[in-house]
């Protein structure tokens, strides 16, 4: 199948589910309002803002991701729409961190922090499972650069090493959203979110490398 | 009508419908919220993957089919609007299902799983009129391959016979629903959920044939 | 600016619209469930039958219309948006009418089916504009057929007359739903659904004239 | 990155978020319904027309700034998602004033009209910040006009001056929301609503320059 089919329809999802966001917003001032109600919805507009960035960025890195193909078989379909699941469910963490980080229910506040953080941690995972296949069906999928090029150039998640550091870059994403889980089972779930906040702000600036296209790869100079 | 135009707007009704699936979980949390109402919750999670899986499925297959024709005719418009009724309605039992497998409203799980295989069905069987009429009007509609091979390439649903039974492939769909259907008025709605579910992995990691063009076609070798 | 742009962006909207009507459904089921639960839902299932296919109709003539034109200009821009503005509002009527047919509601049945007929007696105004603007600014709009041809194949709202008759076939459809609302102010409110139900299944299998292009204008016979 | 990935998806989120101001409506009606109850709610209809007209201007803008460019880099896609983040936003302050502007919650009808008001002038200033980012770096995004042509042409916030003022036309927008809060703030909550409308009518009719492309600022005659 042509990739661009399975893309646009994953654009259409990622539209749809970061607009659904919205729905976290209308929960606010349902019976009396007042400026000091307003001010008391805090968590909703911070869990809209970091969902919303977090989403924004995913949908970034999908089309990074399947920038590198032209072509997509039934495995590829099938990881993918198991990723859309987890990005499609983020409006329900970011709705339970929203009514329990403070108030009458803030007794649910580390759950709903934990269970933000684990969402983040599979949607992840699926990524890295998307980029591994990509990089070893490379050529049935239409992509003319090697496995090592495809490699080194994975976004976000991706093996480029960070300079003095033997880590890859892609730890910093799993990692933050681990540190936030035990954050939030440490008793500090408003953290959590302040940590998961931070990560999506730090991939929305950080200019990661584009993908290597076959003619690229043709004229780079021999790696060492 | 160019059929692609009729394609693009159905890919933006499913890409909908698979993402409004998230109104199920929104549901879980209200009130307290402890790991255990988490862990309780269980029959929406479920709810929520057997029926995403099953929109994405419907949605592939929706590609198969129309990749077969490049134009579209009223009936056919017709047609695919009764059908995209049915894939809109799937939240509907979904959501009966998810609230009504456990808790104080138990009573009803048995008609909610009876209504989702209902509603399966009926899908089940707008693909099959969808595909028939394909076959018939395939001159009219811009394929140039013979009715026969048409048939033959039949996705999900389709005439091929499985090995070693005379059986067509299809009658695994509206008989597992079926049978789910059954089960569930048996008086075991958590076992039917169970069957739609596997009824999507089935479906998911079975590679389909892949409609047969018009040059194809024109290379076979006749068909004994 | 180009018309693909607000076609597509139209499209959206429409696909949105019309999978919105879904959550007619999900007001089922809430609380206990049953299958006498379920039969006394109809109303609910009769709105959301009605609606789709009358939302999916006014997707299909939206099409015929703006495929007279190669551009939109600011005003056609403006009456489009009030369009869709109607067409996004018809889950609203529907709601009513669904929920206030039968049940401890019901004395609010005749209210929401006039409301019903309102709002589409208004969309068909709106759809009749559009086709005013349209034959009026064909040049500029960059269709090159004659303003008589045009005004001929006006679809579904057309000035096209019956066989028979001399009233222009657009009548069919306001003075249905105007009948409508006449009926449902009489009391019977289900018949106004009813009627409106017909209407849209009267104009899916009623085969409409295309627009005459450009080409065909010019190989027409001169008209009688 | 092409911008018109970009812009696709950006069209998918502005058709989701106009599409969801139904929810807006879907609140009347429920309970009792007549034709007080419903000639009660027009602060739901004025606030529905209101926010979708302002919505529609807003994707009529969004495509005049994005089709200035070819090319998309990541500080743009950044801004775009901002900007895009308060757009999705607007069902929000939209349900908060047809909610709180008459019935028991009419006190909370001032700050709704400013949380409205206050909404309008960010999303107002990330236009301005894009439009900024735009003009400054004209060349990189594939747009051959100078910058002083493109600063020219700006769309409704523009740099075009009145005819026979000094201040910039966009001074009209923001001054009117700015008005708009000082109206709310005084204690006329509707007022305020009425000159949010007021704003979407005066852009609706208002035709704006069109960006001009390289090849016509080629043929421009020196400015003075």
């Amino acid at each position: 199948m042509d990739s661009r089919r399975a893309e646009s329809f994953s654009d259409g999802v990622f539209a749809v589910a970061i607009t659904l966001l919205v729905f976290n917003l209308l929960a606010i001032g349902r019976g009396a309002l007042s400026y000091r109600s307003l001010a008391d919805a805090w968590p909703q507009y911070a869990a809209y803002v970091v969902s919303f960035l977090t989403i924004g960025i995913m949908w970034m890195n999908h089309h990074t991701l399947f920038g590198h193909v032209r072509l997509i078989d039934r495995p590829l379909l099938v990881l993918n729409l198991v990723l859309l699941m987890g990005v499609v469910a983020i409006p329900f963490p970011t709705a339970l961190v929203a009514e329990h980080l403070t108030g009458p229910n803030a007794s649910g506040g580390q759950p709903a922090a934990v269970v933000y953080g684990i969402v983040m941690i599979v949607i992840s995972l699926f990524y890295n499972a998307i980029w591994e296949y990509l990089v070893r069906h490379a050529g049935a999928l239409g992509t003319g650069a090697t496995r090592r090029l495809l490699r080194e150039s994975m976004p976000m998640l991706g093996g480029k090493r960070l300079p003095g550091l033997r880590v890859p870059r892609w730890s910093i994403g799993l990692g933050g959203y681990l540190a936030g889980v035990v954050v939030a089972l440490a008793g500090f779930p408003a953290w959590a979110l302040a940590i998961y906040g931070l990560l999506a702000v730090f991939y929305l600036f950080n200019h990661l490398p584009e993908p290597v296209t076959a003619d690229e790869a043709a004229q780079a100079p021999p790696a060492p």
